[in-house]
């Protein structure tokens, strides 16, 4: 059961698939014209709660027995993955409990509230969190999730990629690289469905722990992260590291100013609300326009939700 | 041929048709239990130029002979519809030459100028820019088009409607009143099409002159508007006011603060970029959520081209 395999894959997408959208695949022209290959964007940003995360958070939580989870659920998550479980919790009736950073952008603390979820407040620091969510557990007898490093989470994600190759043969996809959840569920979904397709990591150079620990061979903690992308300052898992390792062609490095520049070209062109954390897929391909020449290329637009009162636009 | 007609209608939609996106239609569940009322939103931000004009524009330069426009085609305005005209221009081989105000949003001359387009920049009134338009007409020899009161152009921009109509049932359409060429247009749609679907205008309460038109019973100009919603400055025309005066119910009165709030409710929820000429249709729903309960409403979201170095949500 907390192993990975096709098997798994096909029953997580049966699982939550009639709960959730099959988000649309948008193309742009222009953005094909201007990179020169043919680009693939798989808009999670219209996911129910504005992010894939629904899928990894549903999948765990539909793969607990009622027992399981009739205490509720509790995560620590800066935005994402709290509605996520915060959405799950409803979707199958049960409480949510939800540790969120100070930093964590004001829109999706509101939304978390919003879905009925109840709130603490930690430090932003990753043992901040776990220490918080940790009485949390106590207090409360929910089940944990984890984000990104939880199997059957890891395996909901990777119905995303699964989506997107049923829809297109893709020489490559490319997604953020932050906790490794979504990374790892592609990396699932191409050793599996499509083996000939590669998978590429995009990832902050302010975050740059992912692309440390393919080098090293070996988890490299994620410490002091300095990046606009929120959702990617968190490090890889001892679950999603090997699938990782072994199915990642490259993790690309990416600075914050083009991932600004990338978020306010899919903006302007695109017409579509992309989180930083998103755009930083167009940004690579952006940077190694030689290497991705002529091909066919998946972006998992991972989610939208950003603080309108704080966009980095102005400063350009 | 310069008469409005059910026949003209079908044979604009015929004529765009093959050139054009079939925009989506898309909703939010969240807006709607805020409303208390079933929206359907018909996206033309995401039509070829960010906007709706191109179907104006492309069926009055296809109504046009090969000769008529053999000199290229001309027009003044703030932005969208420049586009469109640039594109019209592309699409069947000829030159544009645009008056632009100096006012109009960087992003929006930017796009007129990649599209291949001459542009000539004038004052901001609407004097200004009709005189240089003359000027320009006479210098090239090219075929006039006017935004929003030409009767093809009119006809063309209800296709957008006619194709709302055929997914949907609806109680009612709104549509912003800026020229007077979307809501003209959509009355035709709605007379031919479905006669008891009512057509409202959303009109913004700093550049009232079409609610008072109506209430005059004659064209008052539009003097000194002041608005966020820059492509509702314009006022109605002699072509298009007699259908609006015919067909529309009621011009509902918006303040920039209601249009800046509705239009954030859009990014957040819909992660969609509409242009603040468009969220004044979900500012007026929200403005009368007793008058529209329970209604199946159309919304066109006529386009999404803003400058995101200049976006209202700071000032929140």
């Amino acid at each position: 059961m907390n192993e990975f395999s096709k098997e798994q894959l096909e029953l997580a997408k049966s699982r939550v698939t009639p709960h959730i959208h099959r988000t649309p695949i948008m193309s742009s022209r222009a953005i094909n014209k201007m990179v020169g290959a043919e680009l693939f964007f798989k808009c999670e940003n219209f996911q129910k709660g504005g992010a894939y995360k629904i899928r990894g958070a549903l999948n765990a939580t539909l793969s607990l027995s009622e027992d399981d989870r009739q205490n509720g659920l509790a995560t620590h998550s800066s935005g994402n993955f709290a509605q996520a479980v915060a959405l799950s919790a409803n979707m199958t009736s049960t409480e949510a409990y939800i540790v969120m950073p100070e930093a964590a952008p004001k829109v999706k603390v509101e939304a978390v509230r919003e879905y009925g979820a109840q709130i603490s407040m930690s430090g932003n620091r990753l043992i901040d969190r776990e220490e918080l969510l940790e009485k949390v557990v106590q207090n409360t007898g929910a089940a944990r999730l984890h984000p990104s490093n939880d199997v059957p989470v890891i395996i909901g994600q990777g119905t995303c990629a699964l989506e997107l190759l049923e829809d297109v043969a893709l020489d490559s996809i490319i997604t953020p690289v932050g906790g490794g959840g979504v990374i790892g569920g592609t990396c699932l979904a191409c050793k599996y469905n499509s083996p000939t397709t590669k998978v590429y990591g995009a990832e902050p150079a302010g975050a740059a722990d992912a692309h440390a620990s393919l080098q090293k061979g070996e988890i490299v903690p994620s410490i002091n992260p300095e990046t606009i992308a929120d959702g990617l300052r968190t490090q890889l898992g001892s679950n999603n590291f090997p699938i990782i390792k072994e199915h990642v062609s490259e993790i690309i490095l990416v600075d914050d100013s083009e991932i600004i520049a990338a978020m306010r070209l899919i903006w302007e062109r695109m017409k579509i609300i992309v989180e930083p954390s998103s755009a930083i897929t167009l940004a690579s391909i952006m940077k190694r326009k030689d290497q991705f020449k002529n091909q066919k290329i998946g972006l998992i637009i991972t989610g939208g939700n950003v603080d309108l009162s704080r966009l980095p636009f102005n400063q350009m």
